[in-house]
């Protein structure tokens, strides 16, 4: 689906900085649990009410997960930079609750689908490096296509011409925020 | 704590209409998990953020259980108004980063304390009535007692005299809300 390969050295990235990487994935799945539950307040996606507060319970659960972590290799949990892939994506959510609601599911999908991406590499080469990390991104995998695959099918349930204009421009969007790559040690 | 009682017609008001109260339970929940994570963004609340983060997860759980009791009686999950007694808590919490922080804890704080009084006064007084309410609302009494005093001993320990200070300033305001009764078939 996307259009735009994850760059070669972004594994290299991630492992100079194991530590400051587990920090930003707490923040990640923080905000995803709430991404999820201010998708709960527009009337058209009450229907979905229940699918979304089970992915904020999922992403709350990882969230403690990631502290739990934290804490055991005596990581300060603390602030961390926003990531631009993230902001440049939520930058183009239009106005209207219509454009919201349907530019915001794209949006947690796409991050869903690119998390899933992401962590599909570090359980295939974290192993040897931190067997502990392979195993703990190699058991978010499917959680992470699951909600990817969700957030999609609740687009084109609100207004499946509408989900798939949107998704051609984001996807354009997204590979064009790929190619901008950064230093910063984070997931995305 | 509270300096004003619970309305002796109160509970009358809920009887007349459970269906409309489950649905703005169910809001309560969902809002109160909200508050919790909006708590997480602050520098000061950050060596909190695993006793939110629990909190935001049981809100979620009870939001759930909820949604499953309106399921189960055939109501229907939909908008309600906002509480003129929550509404009015949350408009005196002033600007600023140090005073949102003590002021968001000591609203959530009050919140959970009223509510673990009005489970109990549910608790007590609906068997015969509504046996299977009763029992679910004597099941939420401990957690909502507990989130009460977790708020308020964090409020104390961001700024023990300054939550004191905004303890007093609340407990007036919401005696002055308590009194402003209304008639909507909601928990607040």
């Amino acid at each position: 689906m996307f259009r735009e390969k994850i760059p070669d050295d972004w594994f290299d990235k991630i492992v100079g900085d194991l530590p400051a990487v587990l920090i930003d994935h707490a923040h990640l799945e923080r905000k995803a649990a709430t991404g999820a539950l201010n998708l709960e307040k527009y009337r058209s996606t009450q229907k979905f009410v229940r699918e979304l507060n089970e992915i904020a319970i999922e992403e709350l659960q990882h969230f403690e997960l990631v502290l739990d972590l934290l804490k055991k290799r005596g990581v300060e949990f603390r602030f961390t930079p926003q990531s631009p892939w993230i902001t440049g994506l939520m930058r183009a959510v239009r106005h209207g609750v219509h454009e919201q609601v349907i530019d915001n599911l794209i949006v947690c999908s796409l991050i869903e689908g690119r998390s899933c991406e992401k962590f599909q590499i570090l359980r295939d080469r974290l192993p040897g490096i931190d067997d502990e990390l392979a195993a703990f991104y190699g058991s978010l995998v499917e959680s992470e296509g699951n909600h990817y695959a969700t957030y999609w099918l609740m687009a084109c349930e609100v207004d499946r011409d509408e989900a798939h204009a949107r998704l051609d421009f984001y996807l354009d969007l997204e590979a064009e925020l790929m190619r901008q790559k950064h230093d910063m040690p984070m997931l995305h």
